[in-house]
């Protein structure tokens, strides 16, 4: 099997960048690129008509994968994430929980380009509960990790999990094998930006370059204390009191509250999902969230693992395999090859 | 005794506006005026130095106060709020709760204006725990909403209560007859300003000229269920995917959210402080706010009475006579006047 040939283009196309991955045999990365042309971030020139977003959606996707479709004409293509929204390329449909991530059924919703190749983006998932929860993309990074964590056996495929996707939107996920059966959303990012960007609390703050974990911990701290108990809307004023009476400094604030908002997130998901003892959350994010998220967890008596970064490339390999648009890879075949080519700062963990 | 004769000058001086009060015998309100000259809020010309912010809070106290005090040299000014902070006229105290709101004891910080008047600045209070808390105006509000109810005999002197000042940080104070006992914020106002105004929520929705009450209803009974056991952050995005699957209509977000963050204060709020049966709660706000606490709370089986509007000048009135401001009024001397004079478009309940 020569793992150099291409065999798939991957698209992790999200709100604010546009991640291209061009993969070999078994899944490997070849290649890999990205622009900052997310659905909310599209160029100027992409003015508010759907046709125009078209042509900008178009472009970013000949910029990226031009030359590799030249090289190897007639390669699939597949995509993931909020390009598959109703603001994005073409809208795929949510699949209802619970969702097998990785089964033929999977109905891939399809887009022309203007030089003739189709875009098979991945559909999202949804609850359909009283109170509805929504994701477009994280199932994809879901099933990434899972490969990942299958294939380094350290994780038990018949037991059920929960997956945890810190980021703007945490995703909290339930998961019995590779089918979700329950997913809710925290907007903990969400609200980090908007205390820290335009509150009462960034105003006394100063922003500091590296993490400081005094200040995390002691927000963590207060939140899981008895005092935490009346909630963020509650324990977010002593962010200020605490810097009018000295006892915080000002280039604290940002990561006192950092550390309030995780762990207000993780004590209300442990209320709402954790009966006595808690299972391992695999933790799927960025390296800077994933350490925020670890560390107040392990302060939880939460047992914690924790995914490589950069999943999305082997989840969409999955599913195009199970979809057919690759034709081989089936569960014997998930082997991650040497990446050969790195044209972005992205850091991809190789696995054999 | 002549009612309408002035006896003092009454400055509720926050972060938006300042109002002032012109008061006779008893308390009683005989005219009122305001201007939008918050300590936040000052006219462009005064620039960032503190000399001329300094020069804008004595040209706001000359419009507003100079006619009364041509007609009646020598009038006693007080005034409570924000101008007592940092970034006020002149720093203010914090007492230490317990703190009686009205004693001899307390202690008023003077500044003179430039026509030679002094302006007597109330302290405010600080809880000095390992996370602190601050009010600064609200203690005056209270102790005038005390004494409106118990001249109307509607509270209890002599036992526990709760009163709560809901707003962009609602307080939430105990109270053992005038002494507080303690109290902490919530920042419910300021989140809902951050929420609607510029969120992933707020792109959502459009403005409703009135309140949505079966959205507000709603939004509570999901922060009240156990669903809400996860938090403000993790309900708050189901505005989102209700309007997204068609459940909630645009013009509903607000409201929803509004109820949302309600709830969920109250949820803290009910798990922070009360243990079993929860006593009265004294609600003290503007009435739009009052209105939306007081359905909160007897959602939420909490007994809730409403104190009149605008307490700040009673409470006033109640501490420049224990400091010996103005002669003769002690508790049996609470009487309010009628209005004679109303310059403004504020509301001013009247009492005898």
């Amino acid at each position: 099997m020569n793992h150099n040939r291409a065999r798939l283009i991957a698209l992790d196309w999200g709100t604010s960048f546009c991640r291209a991955y061009l993969l070999g045999a078994g899944g490997g990365v070849l290649s890999q690129r990205r622009q900052p042309s997310g659905i909310m971030t599209q160029p100027s020139h992409a003015a508010s008509s759907s046709t125009s977003y078209d042509v900008a959606f178009d472009q970013t996707f000949e910029e990226l994968c031009g030359e590799w479709l030249g090289n190897t004409p007639g390669l699939p293509v597949i995509a993931c994430g909020m390009i598959g929204s109703n603001h994005g390329w073409a809208e795929a449909e949510y699949r209802s929980v619970p969702a097998d991530l990785v089964t033929s059924e999977i109905v891939l919703t399809r887009v022309h380009t203007r030089s003739g190749t189709t875009v098979h983006i991945i559909p999202g998932l949804i609850v359909e509960s009283a109170v509805p929860d929504v994701m477009r993309g994280e199932e994809t990074q879901i099933l990434g990790a899972l490969t990942e964590h299958l294939i380094a056996g350290t994780l038990d495929y018949s037991t059920d999990h929960i997956v945890l996707l810190p980021g703007t939107h945490s995703k909290w996920v339930r998961i019995t094998g590779t089918t979700v059966t329950d997913f809710t959303t925290c907007m903990t990012g969400e609200f980090y930006a908007l205390l820290t960007t335009d509150s009462t609390l960034s105003r006394l703050a100063t922003h500091a370059k590296d993490p400081d974990w005094v200040a995390f911990d002691r927000g963590l701290g207060v939140a899981a204390s008895p005092t935490g108990r009346g909630g963020i809307l509650n324990t977010a004023f002593s962010a200020r009191t605490l810097v009018m009476t000295g006892k915080l400094a000002p280039h604290q604030v940002e990561d006192y509250v950092s550390g309030l908002l995780i762990g207000h997130e993780l004590a209300g998901m442990l209320a709402l999902w954790f009966s006595g003892e808690s299972g391992e959350v695999l933790l799927c994010g960025d390296a800077q969230l994933n350490e925020r998220y670890r560390r107040a967890l392990q302060t939880l008596g939460v047992p914690v693992a924790v995914a490589a970064a950069d999943c999305a490339p082997a989840g969409m390999w999955q599913i195009a395999g199970a979809s057919g648009l690759v034709s081989g890879p089936d569960k014997d075949d998930v082997v991650i090859a040497d990446a050969i080519d790195r044209t972005t700062e992205v850091e991809f963990e190789v696995r054999r």
